[in-house]
C-alpha cells in the first residue's frame, strides 16, 4: 500500500502507520485532531464531509476531530477506530482520487509538520508506570538491594506498577527544569537542600487506554487490546528520592511523550511472543497468543557542547517481561476503574542483548 | 453571627461554616454549585443577581456557579473565595432582610440537604496522599519492618507521600466493591488469586488545592495558604499489597470523600500549635506560626447485623506531624506543577493519646 502523499525512505510514518496527535498552526490556532502521514498532517477537521460520507457510525465527526484532545474520538471505541484507520488508509492512497485529484481540499486538508505546533495529545486523567522489563527490575534491585535480592518475590507473579502524576506529563521539546530537593551526601548528617545532581533518563514506551472500564469492574486479558487506543514514547526523567512509599519528587517533575499515538492496530504487524514467563502466570494474567512487539528502541543525546547525537542505549519492546494486555489486566483486577486518556508506562526497557552502542 | 435559617444544634453547618459543594435535585438534574447551611443548600446559581450586585469581582457568576464541579471557582483564587464568602454570610445573616425577606427568592434558593444528591466536588486531577502522622508512620512501620526500624531516616526530614489514583475517587456513600487480586497465605507457595480478606478503613483528611503552580514553579510555603481551598473527609479503603512501589491496587478500587468542602478561612479559629518539630526542619519547610487545625475526628461503623454505630476510633487532625502547608510546600519544591482541583491527602491522622472508646 502507498500514498499519494510522498514518504521519505526514512520517515516514520508511511500510510501504514498513520499515527493520531493533537496539533494547531500559526493560521488555525485551535488544537485539532490530525494523522501524521511523511512529513505533512492531514487535518482531520478538514475532511469532515468525507467522514460523513464514509464513516457514518462515526457520529458528528467535527465536533469529535475539533477538540483538543483525543479523548472524544477515544472512548467511540475500538470499532470506529478500526473504521477511521480503515477510511484514512483509502483516501490516503495512491490509486484513491478522491482527495488526492481535489487540489483546493488537498490545500486545506494539509498541513506540514515543520509549520505545525504539537500538542498533548489526550487529556490525562491518570498516569500508571509500570515496571515490567526484568532486567531493568534487576538492575534496579541490584542497586537498592544488592545482586542476591534484586528482584522481589512478588515481580514474577505481577505486572509491579505505581501511580504517577499526570499534571507533569509534557510533549517531546518542552524544557524540562533540574528540580531541587533534600539530598544526603553524607549519610550520617542531616540532608541538605539543593538541585538534583543525578538527573536520568528512563526509555520507555506508554499506552493510552482508549476506552475504559466502571470501577468494580474488570477487563479481561482477551478484552484488553479492545481498550488499548495506542502508544507513544516516553522519557520518565528521574531524580532519586524513592523510600519508603514509591517514586514521588523523584518523577513529578517532569515526564515526556512523543505526541504521535501509534495505534495498536497499526502494530499489529510487529507481534511476536514474548519472553517465556516462568512461574507460570496466574489464569487472568495468562494468554496464549504473541502479544509483545517488535520494536527496535533508542536513545541519543545531543550534550550542550557538541553538534552530534551520541547513542546511549538501544533496546526492543519485546524484551518486556509483561505484556501491555497484561498489565492492563491486572491493572483492574481488583475494580479499579479506568478512562479514556488514562495512561500506562511500561517502566524502563531493558534488554537481556548487550548491543555494540558505538 | 446566626443566620436567618435555622441550624440544629447538633449540625456541622453554622454560618460560620458554609462549605462549598456539588448537588443536584429531581427538579433540576445539573449539577451544579451549592453552600450548606443548617439542613439546607443555598443554591448559588439561583442568586446570581446579587452577585453580580454584591461581588462585581467574580466575573460570570452564573457561569461558575452552573459547573458541575467546583474547579472553575476553585481556580479564581483566594480573594475571589473570601469575597464570596464575606457575601454569603451577609446574605444568610438574620440581620440582612434581602434574601430573608425575598419569599419568591428564597422558594428558590434553598434546598432541603434531604432531597438533594451530592456529587464529587470537583474534576481531581492527580491525588497525592501524604504520611504525615507521625504515629501512623511508626505503626505501620512497625509491622513491615520491627519496632527498631519503624520510621524511615527520611521521614523526620520530609513529608513523605505518594501519588495516588483520582479515578476511583468517590463520594461518600458510593458503594464499594471489595478487590480481588494476589494473595500469598502461604510465603513458600506461589500466591493464589481471590478477594482480599483484610479490607481496611483509613480516618484521612484532604485538602484541594484552588489555585496551582506553573510546572517548574513551586509554592513557597508562606504562600501555601494562598492555594489550598480547603478539606473534606477521607476514608482511604485499603488492601494490601504495596511492595516495592508504594500503594498500587491495595489502594485505587475506591477511595471515598465527604461531600462538602470546607474552606480553610472558615477553619481559621481552630488554628493551633501542631506537635514540636524536631530535628527543624530545612528552611523552605520552615513555619513559625500555628498552622494545625484543632479538628475532632472520629470514625465509627454499623456493622450489618446492627442497628447502632459502633465508635472505632477518635482522633484529631492536630496531632498531625506535617502541616499541609509543609505538604504542599514539598510536593512543589522540586518544580511539580498543581492544578484546580488536585486534592492531597493527609494520610491516616492517629494520635498520641489513647482515648477511651466506648
Amino acid at each position: 500500500m502507498q500514498s499519494f502523499i510522498h514518504v521519505p525512505p526514512n520517515s516514520h510514518f508511511p500510510i501504514q502507520n498513520l499515527p493520531f496527535g493533537i496539533f494547531s498552526t500559526q493560521q488555525n490556532l485551535s488544537p485539532r485532531v490530525g494523522v501524521a502521514i511523511g512529513d505533512q498532517i492531514l487535518d482531520l477537521t478538514a475532511i469532515t464531509t468525507l467522514f460523513e460520507k464514509y464513516v457514518p457510525e462515526l457520529k458528528n465527526p467535527s465536533n469529535v476531530f475539533s477538540q483538543p484532545s483525543l479523548n472524544s474520538f477515544m472512548s467511540l471505541g475500538k470499532p470506529i477506530w478500526q473504521a477511521t484507520r480503515r477510511f484514512l488508509q483509502s483516501i490516503l492512497s495512491h490509486d484513491n482520487p478522491e482527495l488526492q485529484d481535489n487540489e483546493e481540499l488537498r490545500q486545506k486538508a494539509f498541513v506540514a509538520q515543520q509549520s505545525a505546533k504539537m500538542h498533548l495529545p489526550a487529556h490525562i486523567g491518570d498516569y500508571t508506570d509500570f515496571y515490567a522489563s526484568k532486567e531493568h527490575a534487576t538492575n534496579v534491585g541490584t542497586m537498592f538491594r544488592g545482586k542476591d535480592n534484586a528482584l522481589m518475590q512478588n515481580w514474577v507473579y505481577l505486572p509491579v506498577g505505581y501511580h504517577g502524576r499526570s499534571s507533569s506529563i509534557v510533549i517531546s521539546g518542552t524544557d524540562i527544569v533540574r528540580p531541587c530537593g533534600q539530598i544526603s551526601p553524607d549519610k550520617n548528617q542531616p540532608p541538605i537542600f539543593g538541585p538534583s545532581a543525578k538527573l536520568d533518563f528512563e526509555l520507555e514506551m506508554a499506552f493510552f487506554i482508549g476506552s475504559g472500564n466502571k470501577l468494580g469492574a474488570r477487563i479481561p486479558i482477551d478484552q484488553a487490546n479492545n481498550h488499548i487506543f495506542g502508544l507513544v514514547l516516553m522519557n520518565d526523567w528521574s531524580a532519586w528520592e524513592y523510600v519508603p512509599l514509591g517514586p514521588f519528587l523523584g518523577k513529578n517533575f517532569g515526564t515526556t511523550i512523543s505526541p504521535w499515538v501509534v495505534t495498536l492496530d497499526s502494530l499489529e504487524p510487529f507481534l511476536v511472543n514474548g519472553p517465556i514467563q516462568d512461574p507460570a502466570p496466574l489464569p487472568y494474567l495468562k494468554d496464549n497468543i504473541p502479544s509483545a512487539y517488535d520494536i527496535h528502541l533508542e536513545v541519543k543525546i545531543k550534550p550542550n557542547n557538541s553538534d552530534s547525537f551520541k547513542t546511549l542505549t538501544r533496546s526492543n519492546l519485546r524484551y518486556m517481561y509483561w505484556s501491555l494486555k497484561q498489565q492492563l489486566a491486572h491493572h483492574t483486577v481488583n475494580g479499579c476503574n479506568t478512562r479514556p486518556g488514562d495512561l500506562c508506562g511500561t517502566g524502563t526497557i531493558s534488554g537481556p542483548i548487550l548491543e555494540d552502542l558505538y
